[in-house]
């Protein structure tokens, strides 16, 4: 599919779209123990909820990501949702089959109640006021909309990256209502070294001196904190045969070398364009609260193990990594797999050949679009 | 050999040694048509001098190293220099067999001519006004050093990470003065991962509002944006194994998370140390001006290929990779065996098990004491 010429008229895609937003007007009980509450979660749907109700597909996404997965939001958008080679007729996520949803998460910063939201308590915006969520938060705020919306069972449940967590949080949090779970390019639990670089993207923000604490709304942004984060952190989504591939050594507008300290290796201006064009769009503070929700998220702690943590599940399981992922790297997935069918689980797990990296997930839609249509029947 | 009850006194150690320093009152042509001079260069040496002058072994540091490289500055050091595990009677390079020299670098920190330093044009630091060194000018300022020394030929130079760029220069610039060659944890240029690691440590030190274009000598130094760049470059250093191993998921103080943001994860607290101490003793600019020099070395870049570059060298090889290494990983070191193969050179190459990454040339030291002793004969 060229994107150039890709639009809402093509036939495969779900056209236009709008994001919808669910109000709670209760209060949320977290998992630190505190409160949140009223809250806003924004989200997408495509497709038609069937009379049965039970055709309902839950995407999950990323650190960075929204609800807006597929489609355009009006005829001049330049590109479709984050997704849109998976969600549409007859894609992987089929609309003429499925009602599929996109939640997004709380203590973002695109659509759903977060850090920058106005606290009802002060009537300022919560900045750092805002309680520590986990991946469990997110899920019960996504469950609170999934009722409202009376939908008794996902048909299937599926994220990459942090989405996967959700997923997999879903299927062992609330077990009679997911059916199918597809985790990809995830994990149960950070590694120390996905921790590592998490502690250093908030380094870089919370150094910042326009983060003041997190107080900045309305003021100048931690724009160069953000900026590093992000570069650091789109490091890691791709591979070092990837990087290879896409940028090699190449200079970006010269022969020579410049001889002095701006951006010249093509890998340099395409890493500082990732990370300026994503303070525009990203909340510094959001970014410090979804890393740490990543950062605590650990799927076998209160059981005692995974195993133990994964016995209450009752989905079917396709479980997918990716050959060059090493933020989450194929051997955290066989742990999933093993711990799922200790517990006799019906799981397919499939390692996809990919120099892709982490990303992979966003880009390798064409293996995964045979498989998720075998596993989903 | 148990590092806490190791002093100078012991028959292994060096003993009591002296940084010295090297002055050039000329100017040094530098690869970017400019010039520098006068200029410093910090060494030091162990072991003698033989009357044919022909067992003189030089040791080139990483980003971060000094010329201390073995023994202790004064009795009460708590640690000696950074490689002394591989330098002093009967250890790889036998101090009673050779005269062990580690010269440090210009643009560096540690002694040597760098930003810091006064600019005799202007009686000011130099800081962005130093001109932009290369890996070869580094080595050309030691070759003065060398010549100054009545050093004829090199019984050996050998490196680690940027150490070993200087050795495969060394082999290459100055064939004829290089007997052997041990390039360790190194490569020819580096991969577009690492400079987009390296752009991300530029870019936090030179967003750092203390920075000030570089004129912050005398003022508040940008401690924060340095800091930053050492826990991801600190991370790189690793692999994910020997972090897991190191760390885990272990919470630094507590049973429990501690639902702030504080720094709480062992990994999280391991890196903000290594942050916070690398600052008390490392200039920000210099981390610019070597980081760029790394970027820029590519050594067949001149000759059109690797192949050819390597054709005048006349050393004999011993290459040395680490399984765990992925910034400077073993496909990398096989190209540059390949290279120096292809030339009909002597070359050993040894790929050593390890899960210590990158890092692992400073700690694998018995493996590489044995041949590194069976390679010098």
């Amino acid at each position: 599919m060229a994107l150039d010429t890709y639009s809402y008229t093509d036939p495969l895609c779900v056209g236009l779209v709008q994001t919808q937003y669910f109000h709670h007007d209760g209060t949320l009980p977290l998992e630190s123990g505190q409160q949140l509450g009223p809250l806003t979660l924004a989200y997408e749907t495509y497709g038609t909820l069937n009379a049965a109700r039970d055709n309902a597909i839950l995407i999950l996404h990323a650190l960075s990501g929204d609800a807006h997965v597929a489609g355009f939001h009006t005829p001049d958008d330049r590109k479709p949702g984050w997704w849109d080679v998976m969600v549409g007729p007859g894609k992987a996520f089929d609309t003429t089959r499925y009602f599929v949803l996109c939640a997004n998460i709380i203590g973002g910063c695109m659509g759903s109640t977060g850090p920058k939201c106005v606290n009802p308590a002060t009537g300022e915006p919560y900045a750092m006021a805002f309680p520590i969520i986990t991946i469990g938060d997110m899920v019960n705020a996504q469950r609170l909309l999934m009722d409202a919306l009376d939908i008794p069972r996902w048909y299937a449940v599926t994220g990459g990256s942090m989405g996967g967590m959700q997923a997999l949080q879903w299927a062992t949090a609330y077990p009679e209502r997911v059916a199918h779970c597809i985790p990809i390019a995830t994990t149960h639990r950070l590694s120390a070294m996905s921790i590592g670089f998490n502690a250093v993207g908030r380094a870089a923000i919370m150094s910042d001196p326009h983060w003041q604490e997190g107080h900045y709304y309305g003021g100048e942004l931690p724009t160069n904190g953000l900026a590093v984060a992000r570069m650091v952190a789109h490091i890691t989504y791709l591979s070092e045969a990837s990087m290879h591939q896409k940028f090699g050594r190449q200079l970006r507008h010269a022969e020579d070398y410049a001889w002095n300290f701006d951006p010249e290796f093509s890998v340099e201006t395409y890493l500082h364009y990732q990370g300026d064009e994503f303070v525009k769009r990203f909340d510094a503070n959001s970014y410090l609260y979804i890393t740490k929700a990543m950062d605590y998220f650990d799927l076998g702690a209160v059981a005692g193990t995974l195993t133990n943590a994964m016995a209450v599940a009752q989905a079917r399981f396709l479980v997918m990594s990716y050959t060059s992922d090493w933020l989450f790297p194929t051997a955290q997935a066989r742990e999933l797999v093993r711990a799922l069918r200790f517990n006799g689980l019906d799981v397919s797990f499939v390692e996809i050949e990919s120099p892709s990296g982490h990303d992979a997930f966003l880009l390798e839609h064409e293996e995964m679009t045979k498989l998720i249509r075998g596993f989903l029947g």
